[in-house]
């Protein structure tokens, strides 16, 4: 049986989705763009509430009023029967009928959903690498360990270039490629620029990558590389990077692709669709988040915040973020100013895709919190490895700054505020091969002080799976196998 | 409309699979099971033709009277109107619909295609990461320079653990559940104890890698620990590591999941089925793959093979293996064997996926090459190291293993062995993340000798990406930018 309710409340688009349906087989951007305008938004301040066109923005991405960061709004969907509002029933329908599409745009888990990111002006200008439709996994271990039985691991890390930022690129080198930019650019301690680079060249335009001279992972930089970045060594930290960047981009036509460019976060929050769409539309209780400059937590925030809107989901779930304990500025400011102001701290932490002192979107991520009941916490690094070497005994695998995910569910949950009866989701962010040095120098003993793993030390031997060299005999190999645990 | 002939030419299975098109949702795995036969599998010596039970095979999988290897066969596929062989039409449709699917089984893209390997007694056995469903890219750079319009690269790399060991190991490690084991090995240099160790602690077992001391990809082996592996470092080579462990299995009740374990290939073969899938079922005219220990080219072709003796396709595509210059045994058993007989060469290769001297599956890779009217040849580190930057520029990366295919069809279309009208697919094996030191290596100059770059030092020039170290200004960036390709 064919289901084909009107996918928009426009008579136009649903004549054309009724002549899809007729035809048995699953609409496909082609078609849905005849009868619907693809770009519907506009950027909205976040500081002082200013409006602008999508074009009009600075190339810093700053209101030029407040100095503050904008993010992307579709006015259509605030009449609650415009004709540019969705029907929450139809873009279920078509995102589970995509699934099964031939068509390259429908295998991405961004754009299978982009009637919710009308933020092209075609969508024959998406720059795709099949990104998304990552895997929900349950966490079995840990679950039982915990007492929670619906524990799952959201795992961004298996996107192509193995984080969670290829879906906010994406979205983000789409806008590039249709606004005719020839050079892109990031400051980047890795997972951003590795991503950036990718898909740029998918592109078919030149990228530059500004990195702090030492501190690098040498695995995520490796990429940037493989991928033809021109990369640029400062002697200068991420913030100086960065700066240094934002007078590149407004003295030359390079676009801006940090996190403060507020089209990442509308790739970015698309997990949030394929987390709901996971629990058929039942949002889980809890989603825990990595905070590092804050843009997933907030890209997800806006995601389950518009499906609400759009009476796609019942709720939103809590929303929790997990800071490093040595790169916290976002616990500190909701603890010490409410989370209406933040203090720079200088990071540090061996979790480098979180080793972040001065976050882009702390008040968006502040408002995800804050809206939804979620906690802010900080974990510490013996805290962070251990967990990350629990992740990899689930045969999942992640990279550190994932790990603050785990480690700050068992604090939630030994302080009683995450009940055993309730839905857990970790988002997962990089996967393990991104940072393989962590995972050998934690196996091989060396990766934490004698202060670090101070009254943790049972726990972190009992973990740890060294390499040994063994006698090449059959008796000496069995007899290394003897009483581990595997 | 909702289609639905017969999945298997029996009665009770139609009868099954009418009342699950009947309630409009795609049939799951424990439907299925209801009416159709899951374990139908024997396996049959490749070198004597023996024919023995699946649970008769011991424990090296090395038949008792040849010494040769076994491959899994399905004697009721046999039958043209035989009540166990598969109906063509009604699986496209079925594994088409799985993709919209919610049942955790569906969404591997391995067991998606459970019917084709009928292998354990509950297919609540599989032990599922999610692997498979892997993208399938143009190449449109590498196409243009190559006049091959129709050139794609299925990127194995993008598996759970970064390699194409996971579509194999997901199958064998379910038979090692199934049938009680605690323990499970392998002897790798990398990939494959990954992939084992991932899917070990998934299943709940115990695992074992053996590896040869020293020349080590360390971002491999740190998965393994990261997945909670037992690692014996010996001093021995891969070949002596692989012969210790055969005395192991026959001493102890551990499971070998080394490439001679045939169960291995059943999974390895679905690829074919996602290619074949990916153009609507007419096959490409060609495919190339690394050939390492030639498990893969041997499950490809298997995997064509049975597609094309079920009907589900017309043909079979041209197999062409590619090995490196200093580990090719199968090129010179062509060339001066007729592929009757193999003599094992000591490896030399920074390629270390396939840097193997003595490739458990020749004959399998042999039959697949020529039964399919491919070739075999070699291609030297330099031609490797090119080819994978080339593959990074696409936006893609791989392991350099894997650029070993895009070398080898450069060679082919210059002794003019492929027509610019063919479709030619690239089976990239494994992650760029998975060897990071090599690429950083190419990129600052430091992994070719002399020797190896001479003639193409033009070449490799205008590939290499080193991070520049840059004074901390606007100009001082935008002068680096200038006279860049990008």
């Amino acid at each position: 049986m064919c289901i084909n309710p009107p996918l928009y409340r426009n008579k136009k688009t649903q004549t054309v989705i009724l002549r899809i349906c007729g035809a048995a087989k699953p609409p496909s951007a082609g078609n849905l763009s005849a009868g619907m305008s693809e770009n519907l938004h506009q950027l909205r301040c976040f500081g002082c509430g200013a409006r602008i066109s999508g074009v009009d923005a600075s190339p810093d991405f700053r209101c030029a009023d407040c100095g503050d960061l904008f993010e992307v709004e579709y006015p259509g969907w605030g009449e609650r029967k415009g004709p540019d509002r969705p029907n929450p029933g139809a873009l279920k329908w078509l995102w589970r009928e995509r699934r099964c599409s031939a068509e390259g745009l429908d295998h991405s888990g961004v754009w299978r959903f982009r009637e919710l990111l009308p933020i092209l002006e075609s969508f024959g200008n998406a720059v795709t690498l099949r990104e998304g439709n990552t895997p929900l996994y349950h966490l079995p271990r840990a679950a039982r360990r915990l007492g929670i039985d619906q524990l799952y691991a959201k795992h961004q890390g298996m996107n192509p270039t193995g984080s969670f930022k290829d879906t906010g690129m994406t979205a983000a080198m789409s806008v590039a490629k249709e606004r005719g930019f020839e050079w892109v650019a990031c400051a980047s301690t890795g997972n951003t620029s590795a991503s950036m680079a990718a898909y740029a060249t998918r592109a078919g335009l030149k990228s530059l990558v500004l990195i702090p001279d030492g501190k690098i992972a040498w695995g995520k930089l490796s990429q940037a590389m493989d991928y033809g970045a021109v990369t640029c060594q400062l002697k200068a930290d991420f913030d100086g990077c960065l700066t240094l960047l934002t007078e590149i981009v407004n003295e030359a036509p390079i676009y801006l692709l940090n996190s403060v460019n507020p089209y990442r976060l509308e790739g970015q929050k698309t997990p949030a669709f394929e987390i709901a769409e996971a629990f058929d539309w039942n949002v889980p209780d809890h989603l825990i988040v990595p905070g590092g400059n804050l843009g997933n937590s907030s890209a997800l925030g806006k995601g389950f915040r518009e499906m609400h809107e759009l009476g796609l989901v019942a709720r939103m779930p809590k929303i929790s973020v997990i800071q490093a304990a040595g790169a916290n500025p976002l616990v500190r400011s909701l603890a010490e100013h409410g989370g209406k102001s933040l203090e720079p701290v200088e990071a540090h932490t061996r979790a480098t895709a979180i080793r972040i002192g001065n976050p882009a979107s702390w008040r968006k991520a502040a408002r995800a919190i804050q809206e939804t009941g979620g906690w802010c916490l900080d974990v510490t690094e013996a805290e962070i490895a251990i967990a990350k070497a629990e992740i990899g005994a689930e045969g999942l695998g992640c990279e550190p700054a994932s790990a603050v995910t785990l480690a700050g569910l068992k604090k939630l949950r030994a302080e009683g505020k995450i009940a055993s009866s309730e839905t857990v989701v970790l988002v997962l962010t990089g996967h393990s091969l991104k940072d393989a040095d962590y995972t050998i120098d934690f196996h091989r003993g060396t990766l934490l002080t004698a202060d670090e793993s101070a009254g943790r030390e049972a726990e972190i031997v009992s973990l740890q799976r060294n390499a040994q060299v063994v006698e090449a005999t059959p008796a000496a190999v069995l007899a290394a196998l003897k009483g581990r645990a595997g």
